[in-house]
């Protein structure tokens, strides 16, 4: 009878408690990093949405569209990037460089799958104005200090457009094979090497070509060896050779990859390219990504001026999944005290209840009164810790019966006791 | 050019840093008080949206209506309680009594004003599954406290709907004009009540009885004195001064006002209503508000089981109006330090930015690093309060220059100090 949406669903407390914990804590560290709160509304106009630089047909396709009543065309945003560029082109006065961060509903009106909803949440850092590769390298240190953080061991993988670039220049692609030869070379993660060689022979690239191609995308080693193997070949001077060169240096840690395949779909990336993995999970797509997009901003705004920009995404649901996985318990409630009144009237539980609140404990009470067996019930359907049981005889000694309904331990507590226990 | 849509708005980071701190004391005392969090989706199907139960027509004129491919209509949320409704109807194995929060965007395709727009934020908790006074006087309690821990002065109007409707049972108004009535009486806000009792003139009421009915409105002294004023004329017995007088025995501060006229203009409220002012104030309208509605779930459940629920919300852009008022200083970014590199390139201050935000400080740099002027020029704009300031001689000295930007003054410190001053 009553249903959602199809593509859309609730996220009930022991979820939302969780999704909630996650933000709090990437909220924080995006502020560590210099990255200021920006919310822009859900919906769009569809011009903005369907400009050509922006996600391109297939995106467009997925856009839901509607109208006011004023007949005017809009749209829901598809992602956070976009009225990023439209806020960006509508402030010229903004002090440049320009970071901000955004968690918000997206939506595409797409296939469903069991990872795959037309609502989703994206949460995504971006600094507009600068082009030094140190606002790239901060993208990789977010990752690993939130994903720290969230006590998430990950891997993050980064590349440079400008080397794959540079090794098609060197091996002489041709221009307008370029890009297809990228799509192909970024679906190494999901199909074999052999069936992507075909799929690069098939765009009219030889083999010797594609042969020497699979060598520099296969070398082997520390960051280093890898990336002086590319630059043996396409110079050393390469501009993204030099990128990723100054790149690197801001990135020792052991848990960051440079990954020469690493190519990541989207056309409008531009330089490096991020992506971050959750190995020894079960969820083996990217949990975050990201990139440099130098030219989307300005050619969204049919201007002259630049606007460099780079950017990374964390991709929330699928971390919700990965952290999920981890523990062990999940809290149903935020609840941590629940009253229950042996033979009282609510109105003598009242005051401790809202002292526990004024003292900063979650308190919740049995509103039915029913019977005190039925409130543990409840207690314990929630996961809620700890019950507070209080009759004429507590009352009496100004005491109550503080019961951890893990242990099943029972103690007789001030409420002021019950705070100290509880927090 | 590039616009945003009518009635659409961006929150930029100096109004978005106010509107998360809001949001973020709001939650705390929503969990306090034992409400979880639910997060309903934006997009809902028109058929829920549209139930006779919920809004009403006036509502579903203002609804924004979409299809997806599959040619489903679906409608985006006007509010959170119709969601929450769905919610509850579609989840019979919910342990009741049933808390739950949400903060979250709603959609209203009307006429745009100063502080109407198609695109704002809801704050609702509700409790679903009791009948208890008791989770009234929480909804009281909880604008106290939630309000108190924003540093504001409030005032909440309670009344109860039964009351209303026993001034008319026995002032022998007629069924079918207490609606009319109410939603005139409602109007004494905004208009003289001279003009509201011509409005109820022409709905066929005689002056005498207008009269009267204006005497029990008007009452005048304590809440207990206005109480026993209206239990002596319609009994004090009658379920609505029963449940009132329980109420008010739970919320004897002096900032709670029993105000009898106060009517609410929705249908759906069912017993207690509330409203809350901010007085002293330039926002003259309610900030937040609620009430209880036992019948609207059960109806649009087409369901004789009964879902018994009060709740409250609290009006987010308004309540930041007030608080904006109130502080002479806007936060223009969340970062603390900013760091300029004196004749360095970034790599040589990059450790300390690093260092700096490990330890919990929001640091950012001056990625430009065109002049140290300039750099001060950006940290003021943004009214960051402390600049460090990092030549070869602090590195050297292994200490840095932090400037605090208010007062001018300026200090050698090694990092480890800057942390214990700034924090």
């Amino acid at each position: 009878m009553v249903d959602t949406a199809k593509g859309t669903r609730d996220i009930v407390p022991e979820e939302a408690i969780l999704f909630q914990e996650i933000q709090d804590i990437f909220k924080k560290n995006f502020e560590l990093f210099g990255f200021n709160p920006l919310q822009t509304p859900t919906l769009e106009l569809f011009e903005t949405l369907s400009s050509q630089y922006t996600g391109g047909a297939e995106i467009l396709k997925e856009t839901f569209q509607l109208s006011d009543q004023g007949q005017r065309k809009l749209g829901l945003r598809y992602d956070l990037t976009v009225p990023f560029s439209r806020f960006v082109a509508m402030n010229p006065q903004l002090k440049m460089p320009f970071k901000r961060y955004q968690i918000g509903s997206v939506f595409r009106d797409g296939p469903v799958g069991s990872n795959r909803l037309r609502e989703f949440t994206q949460c995504d850092c971006d600094v507009v104005g600068t082009k030094s590769i140190v606002a790239d390298a901060e993208c990789v240190q977010l990752f690993l200090q939130a994903f720290a953080a969230l006590g998430l061991d990950v891997e993050v993988r980064v590349n440079n457009r400008k080397i794959l670039d540079a090794m098609m220049n060197t091996l002489q692609i041709s221009l307008d094979k370029r890009s297809s030869v990228i799509l192909a070379i970024d679906k190494l993660d999901k199909k074999s090497r052999k069936d992507v060689e075909e799929e690069i022979y098939t765009l009219g690239v030889k083999k010797d070509v594609v042969a020497k191609l699979f060598e520099l995308l296969n070398l082997q080693g520390s960051n280093t060896k890898i990336l002086d193997g590319i630059a043996a070949f396409v110079g050393k001077d390469a501009e993204g050779v030099v990128e990723m060169r100054e790149l690197l240096s801001y990135c020792s840690q052991k848990n960051v990859l440079f990954v020469p395949s690493l190519a990541r779909g989207l056309a409008y990336y531009t330089g490096s390219i991020f992506e971050v993995y959750a190995p020894g999970t079960s969820v083996t797509s990217a949990i975050g990504s990201g990139g440099r997009y130098d030219k989307m901003i300005g050619s969204l705004l049919g201007s002259t001026q630049e606007y460099p920009a780079v950017g990374c995404s964390f991709g929330l649901d699928r971390i919700m999944a990965v952290v999920a996985e981890k523990r062990k318990q999940r809290v149903k409630s935020v609840v941590k005290v629940f009253v229950i009144p042996i033979g009282l009237s609510l109105d003598k539980v009242w005051p401790v209840v809202m002292e526990l609140r004024e003292k900063g404990v979650a308190t919740d009470m049995y509103f039915a009164a029913k019977s005190v067996s039925k409130g543990l019930d409840f207690a314990n359907a929630y996961k809620i810790p700890y019950v507070l049981l209080i009759g004429e005889d507590e009352l009496k000694k100004k005491k109550v019966k503080l019961k951890d309904m893990d242990s099943g331990k029972e103690e007789m507590l001030s409420v002021k006791d019950v705070v100290k226990k509880v927090l």
